[in-house]
């Protein structure tokens, strides 16, 4: 293998050879040596937050005349390439870094300056030049911009991916919740029989923790709005100028369409990452729900002919590599999977928020790449589950009026009748000698057989009388 | 010892001797031998939301006209020395049984006929007397009692306990925020020297963080208040009358002044627990800033000779059983150890509510137990820390003088003017050789002693400029 | 209400009244009101090795010539009663307390020089009186005291209440597996229909998990016989004698009857806890296992007559207080939140053993408290289960046997002769037909009815061919 | 864009479009339609496995006689491409998948048939074909590979880079433990001055911590060893032939030069994953010790001027972005933060492996995923950390010696002369006043200034007298 071309780059603790047809600079290189950690890398949406707020940045600087436009606009320039993926390949560092994120800063600082320094044609020495520090870091500190990323990245992902597909799997339960609103079934409490109810009002439980759920999430966007940006270091804003904090945020306001604002306590901002966690604990809220969904469909959906029978799942792939015709609830399996990954997340996530020492918390990048993995993988999971598991679901009404045919537990109707206990002993009775309860209802003598009979449609049960 | 005097209880699987001297019955009395596991009890605050759901569940029976006016009226006078606290010693079984509680609900049962009788002066075989299945749980089933019963006991401790805390907590730190306003101190990042910053902005993240905190906690409310009773065994309220669940919600709202009411979705509200889960996480989210809170004092406080000795904390016990003299931040570790138990309890409590089936959750016990544990513990632990740390804290200002006057960070300063290499260079130099950043920016020659004395003022860094 | 009579007592920081009937001092009584925090208390366990290691550190003391023969044999006498359980109502404090457990330790102090000092007709404040720090804990500090109670409670109530435990579960499983090695039955997998085996089979997986968490469980004892004690404040052993450490030891060996020993490394012992969160991790172990244990035998007791039916589980208790008659599997819904709260404990001892700082992990009772916790909690729920669900669950063969003979994925047993493909086929055309697999593998043609119902025979599709 | 070429795939289900340069069949290209969510891979260890074991199978079925050689080897020469890692591109699929990891044992089924059959030159619907399923799969099952994958996978990546790290990390601090035995320093507990230590009793705790860690993860290894295999779909073995699973073991044994044998319990190791969960579990107690390991270095390395400045740590890369100059404990928090991921994988590794249903466990690569991130992730941040942090440390001999003149708690060596009390009066006077340990002794009379002077020394304090 032939070496690659290199050139000669330095930072404040000297000089290294970086890749010739590489943009990056001396800081990112040093970071590929002594982070040579993991595979795991930002996403898609904070490279683009990252160019978001750059560009933001270097117009900030501009209009409140801290940087001279030629070098602002140049910076601003390779930003939006950066915010639109241009230039994804030129962040080869892995989340495991400083505490702060500040490899991942100083690689798009000296990216953009790189490129800066080409469209205007500026040795990176010259006095002309753009600075990765001086100018591309301007009024900033990688202190109030990674919290800033976080908030931008997040609050998009949630936007762009999540919401939507929590919408996508609302709909399609609600709209199942009234297709099969008059579909009876057997219910079961403790995994035993139980009273009935419709397929429908089952289903309307799961419509409600969705929807409850978004609410959670949703609870939490007021704190994800205001950005730490303009703190800098410890939170002062030393080194910034008057306004820098409030016209940043504008910027953001007016590209992203929502509400980024300035965040009121920037000391706050910098060293606590509540409102993430709080975010984390609402996915993970969310989770239970779509955990217990997941396991109610795979355990309707038990059989095709050893178990409950209920509902017919959608046959997408072959099940098994032995067994020839089986057909598996894999929909349901990844997302419980999904379900495990982000509860989990969820403790890494609250662990590292837990630990800031005074004026920073230095676990920003992995709260941000476990928040990013869970926001990712419940969007794409209730999207599959949805598309491929929930629309195809089959109701089977027949096995289920099967199951509730037979059960014992209508006996609970009797109850205001008959008392509860002389019920129980009907219900006992019947089990033991294998006869229908409204066998045992009319010899015990206690009801007549049209009472029974009355009394006994499941039809009748479903709700207050 | 000798034997104590017993009675003979029956329910549906036969006859039990009871202690005599006791008001539980054959049910309460099964489930202390089937189920000897622990020492957890519920709390008070769950035995008096049992007594406030049985009297208004017997009062609108009576309102309803399913259950008569006399048995009615003894069961709510029953009730409502259940709810003050008279009967607690009638309820000897820990949380571990039936994952519904229904060992719980049918002590209560129990307890209440056997003293509604007493009253009366019915024999419990007599037509007349209040039966514990028929009377006292009417129109009831545990599995809508109880998420009932959690939402009421948790949403009173909450608002009794945690957020009078949290009130007291955030007054405190509101107030030393503004009294140190003008406490100059360094900053540190990384645990590293950075720039300058007051000790009042320094606590300004911490009342940002605790009121942060509270927001979200209240976020959650809303879905607190909506109660499952009324949807009987399944969530279709079979067995019980149209009306019950709103009168008996009406109860509630009007006994505690909190907003109960009933809840939209009974399906959901008996087989799922996301609200609750949601206010541990936020719970969690709460204990994510106050560890950090007790670290940064106990980090602050270090010393009292060996350590940053920025605070000086209140001796309120000996330290140590071996070293005379010693005096240790026991409020900041009790606060932590609180920390960490809220973080797993979130854990416990997220596991349990991820594994409901169909149309119940069968995990009721654990999470409540878990919950109220949570609560009391932080509300508790707050109190504590405000009173016994947080309202004697000393700030030591001498001390933080000290440490910024030798800090090196402050060249951060400079660095608009000659740039960030050469202030780089300027405290690379300062540090190597034991010298100040002033000594070494005027023998670089870079700037004059003047600006020098100027731009290094830590007074003028506190915010933008 | 009158007031208790007080009596006075003084400790360095200065002097305090004291309800006059209890043994403790003045450090127990701030303690009281410093840390009015929880209801949670440490268990016997910790008491008894409280006892045990005040008896030995007197006796020790005695025999290396550093306490007089007269005050060590009166604190071993008191210490001889505290082991024994007759001092529990001494001990107020609850485990939020100083996290090196030092109000824990000075209430030993307190009490036990009380009681020597009353013993020996001493007052307090005489020269030949016992004093809780000169005396009692003479040669010790809290920081090498607690972590090895911290050992000693977790070892013993290890060997006398979770082993045992374990060893009945595995006897009653082992012998289920044995007694119904014959019966056949379906097997599932990803909750749908699979190749059969034997009722005993699926048991002796179980037999074989909880062996294994026996192993794992095992392999953490040898790092949980090493003792602290010695090492006093910091680890050196400074104000203790040579030879103290491995006498104590030596004492704890002999009267437990377990290998404790002295630590090689007292600095880690008292900075960190990892041998007790490695227990706890193996305790979460097992947790997975009967987690999966309780859960399989829910789903395969689900029923009566709606579910799978394949086991019948004892009725313990009527299980609804609306549905009569109705039984629950409440004893696996005991141990699952069991299981939860033991992973919940896992999380938050994880947490608290990874924060100590330099000398000293100080969130010891803690981490303590939710372990002995965990102990107590899957010993016990483990002999309930098995006592009042294993030893009774009665096998229905007919019910396995109706489901093996509607199955289609016998059908794997043909794959060898006729290929995945076709073998699919004939599944996938039994399924839509409503037919068996013996008519449609005849009608295909691809088999003679001979071989099929050679080849169809599930009791020969136990094992290899 | 230009469509790429496609060809015609068919399976069980049906036929389907899949690239004409791809060697994958139609299962992996139907889950590439149904499985669109995230973007984990299994990593390089996986498909390592994956090709040892296919190997083995096949040479396996040729050896028992099952599979003709010509076949067999073609399996065998594919196979040991893929070991190699030669075919990597040809695994498209992320984790998240069937449960059982069906959809990746089906795409290796795949990719062998299809090179297979190139090899052989034959058409994929020839009679003398190899069919992915009958021939790739013969005698296996998803349920048993898989599992067996994960223990090869695991155990190779625990051997390979897990323990070398351990020993790398262990012998630098054993040897700093050594260098530094006599460099005196302040201990503190609580975060409070305590009594003295050296430096290298201190590392002593860390070298003992690492050294249990090791053996905590050593001691899970012999329930790796054993491997599924044979088991086929439900741990009967049904489809494969006596001997299989032995040989099959004894081939990966050889191979890999780790005692892998086959699995007494075929049951268990389908349908639960302890022992890989107990490997987690003790991977999250060494994270417990290394996170208290880089947090310890990186307080003794606070400063340079306004912290303990202990400890000088490495200058890797400029710190700051904005603070010129500034160095920062990277190293330390690149580790922390790998802590907190090993922590969150262990609850998620928990949460999936307890939720095994019956014959299987279908959380497999979920499981997987996060323990070999775990590995990985502690392994090279070990490297890292030994390499970037540990190695250079520099001790602070004269800071260190300077906050232990300062310290009163050298006043516990008076304690045994003067009694607790006394010794605390005198530190509680030196601090009030300003003055020295000395000074106050002398003052009070109790000591003559030769027993002060002697018996202060702290080089007298490091061990028992």
């Amino acid at each position: 293998m032939t070496q690659p071309k290199m050139r000669l780059e330095h930072d404040a603790l000297g000089t290294i050879a970086v890749p010739a047809d590489r943009c990056w600079g001396a800081q990112t290189q040093r970071a590929l040596l002594h982070f040579a950690i993991g595979q795991e890398r930002f996403p898609r949406a904070l490279l683009r937050a990252l160019g978001l707020a750059k560009r933001a940045a270097a117009l900030t600087n501009v209009a409140l005349g801290r940087l001279d436009r030629v070098r602002g606009e140049a910076i601003a320039v390779a930003a939006m390439r950066l915010q639109a993926g241009e230039l994804d390949d030129q962040f080869p560092l892995t989340i495991w870094q400083s505490g702060s994120g500040t490899q991942t800063n100083m690689n798009a600082n000296e990216v953009l300056a790189h490129l800066a320094n080409r469209q205007l044609g500026c040795s990176p020495d010259s006095p002309e030049a753009v600075h990765p520090n001086d100018h591309c870091n301007l009024g900033q500190s990688t202190n109030d911009l990674f919290p800033t990323l976080m908030h931008i990245a997040t609050v998009e992902q949630l936007h762009q991916q999540l919401l939507p597909a929590l919408t996508t799997l609302h709909a399609c339960l609600a709209h199942q919740a009234q297709a099969w609103a008059d579909i009876l079934k057997l219910g079961r409490t403790h995994l035993q029989d139980a009273v009935p109810l419709t397929l429908g009002q089952a289903f309307s439980a799961y419509v409600a923790q969705i929807a409850g759920g978004r609410q959670h999430i949703e609870s939490v966007l007021p704190q994800l709005y205001p950005l730490a940006q303009g703190g800098t270091a410890v939170g002062t804003g030393l080194n910034t100028a008057p306004g820098f904090a409030e016209q940043f945020a504008d910027y953001l306001a007016q590209w992203t369409g929502l509400p980024f604002c300035s965040a009121p306590n920037k000391f706050a901002a910098l060293a606590g990452h509540e409102p993430l966690v709080a975010l984390s604990g609402m996915l993970s809220v969310l989770a239970v729900s779509l955990n217990k969904l997941a396991n109610d469909i795979r355990l309707l959906g038990s059989g095709p002919r050893g178990g409950l029978g209920e509902l017919s799942l959608p046959a997408n792939e072959p099940g098994s590599s032995i067994m020839p015709g089986k057909v598996n609830p894999t929909q349901c399996e990844v997302l419980t999977m999904v379900c495990a990954q982000v509860m989990g997340n969820h403790t890494t996530i609250t662990f590292a928020a837990a630990q800031g020492q005074l004026e920073l918390n230095v676990f920003k990048p992995v709260i941000l790449y476990n928040l990013l993995q869970s926001l990712q993988l419940l969007a794409e999971a209730m999207v599959s589950f949805t598309a491929y598991c929930l629309t195809d679901l089959q109701p089977q009404p027949a096995q289920m009026r099967h199951w509730l045919d037979r059960s014992l537990m209508l006996v609970t109707a009797l109850s205001p009748q008959i008392g509860y206990e002389q019920a129980a002993h009907l219900a006992q009775a019947a089990l033991a000698k294998g006869t229908t309860l409204a066998e045992e209802a009319v010899a015990s003598g206690c009801l007549s057989a049209e009472e029974v009979e009355r009394l006994l449609q499941p039809g009748r049960m479903l709700g207050p009388r």
